[in-house]
């Protein structure tokens, strides 16, 4: 049974502010709240219908309430929902410029798009990346669409909204002094990602689902690639105008990842 | 002004019943009607605001009818409408076996998101991929949401609608006697995608979201390849479980054009 407190709360939490709030976020579906109790993200209530709890085990020091299918409705944030909804604690990760270090990072440009950006937590977790830097502008990964879209990889990804040009400013300086650390950006117009040497190394910037990536943000890019269409590479015009984010980040992760 | 007539017509159309019966679908956007109106599609009526007439030119023999925005709010598929809807013809694309020959062709083994099916669309146009097979359960590809995730790409694919099990029985004997036509599928178990040999003639099958290639169209795969995830590399075990099939179909296709 849930109470009008825990409805109010829950429901809340579908907008941002009272995420911020709270610092709870919810997750729901028999895939990836089972993983979020696995993971190392702190669980803090589950509302689960009786048929959910017979067959998962849900840790004793997580509130655990067994609902109602119809209980559950008045909960969710899915069109058709699940038999299981659970709240959590928003993750806190400490950024230092340090974890940039050998190794790729994602960073978001303004993708605004909740799909999108769940989709491109999914594709960092899949090619290994374990962290993406959003600017402050950026869809919020904690929103219901965007934790749905990442089919349970939110747990494993670290995620931090900074202020992009704060985070290029000094980069060189703190990281590798007298050497520039590689940013890589996809634009109109760059060297060939399928040609381009790529490093293991570096920052991966990846545009705005319309206005590509700003210009305060290109005059940090010092590896301009792109991606050339098929069509382009046959006749020099290309069909599609553009690919969208998610596809885009894609592509380039699959190309620095295959070796 | 707008009719009633014409609204009712307009809003049966987001129903595949009677697209079916009209042969009619709807487009939306000041980039996807233009792409549409310069393409092979028959356009047949053109609904925009004056701001947008203004900018665009609507051929001579196009039924064009100047709206107010709040009409073409009443005629929208969309959450938030733009200033132009056409309503177009679809097109009717002959199948031929013989147009396998020498190309790639995308099969969709019911792909059941319109998101991801228009998403698709735009992949294989960025590719240079000209035909499109869906089994007869995949989503309908002149659905609004998927027109409008194609961004104007469906103008340039020929897409087919057939029984996946009829398209395979007879191919090698109908194309290439004695030669086995290749016919790659995405599955759990098979070859590394960047470690094969891929060829410039196949057959590239998708599955489903979340049952993957069914058994009946399996059987007739004969170059199974896989898509490792770099945690697999690193250790051996996969962190992200799966790859959202757009995603799947963005990063083999970018495989197959790299050369």
């Amino acid at each position: 049974m849930v109470s009008k407190k825990q409805i109010q709360l829950v429901n809340s939490l579908k907008q941002k502010k009272y995420r911020e709030e709270h610092q709870l976020f919810i997750a729901e579906g028999a895939k990836i709240v089972p993983e979020l109790l696995r993971s190392d993200i702190k669980v803090e209530q589950v509302f689960a219908t009786r048929e959910f709890l017979e067959r998962h085990t849900v840790g004793e020091n997580i509130e655990c309430i067994e609902v109602k299918y119809n209980e559950l409705e008045r909960l969710s944030a899915q069109t058709t929902p699940s038999d299981v909804l659970a709240v959590c604690k928003i993750p806190v990760h400490v950024f230092d410029k340090k974890v940039l270090k050998g190794k790729l990072t994602l960073v978001l440009d303004d993708i605004k798009d909740p799909g999108n950006l769940g989709t491109i937590i999914r594709i960092a977790d899949w090619f290994g990346i374990d962290t993406i830097i959003c600017s402050k502008e950026s869809a919020d990964a904690y929103n219901p669409k965007v934790v749905q879209a990442t089919m349970g990889s939110i747990a494993r990804i670290n995620l931090h909204y900074l202020e992009l040009s704060e985070l290029f400013s000094d980069l060189n300086t703190s990281l590798d002094p007298g050497k520039s650390f590689p940013i890589y950006g996809a634009l109109l117009e760059g060297e060939d990602l399928y040609k381009k040497q790529l490093s293991e190394e570096g920052i991966i910037v990846i545009g705005n689902e319309s206005r590509g990536i700003s210009g305060a943000v290109e005059a940090f890019v010092n590896q301009r690639i792109t991606i050339p269409s098929f069509a382009h590479y046959k006749s020099g015009k290309g069909e599609a105008e553009s690919l969208n984010a998610a596809i885009a980040t894609a592509i380039i992760c699959s190309e620095f990842r295959r070796g």
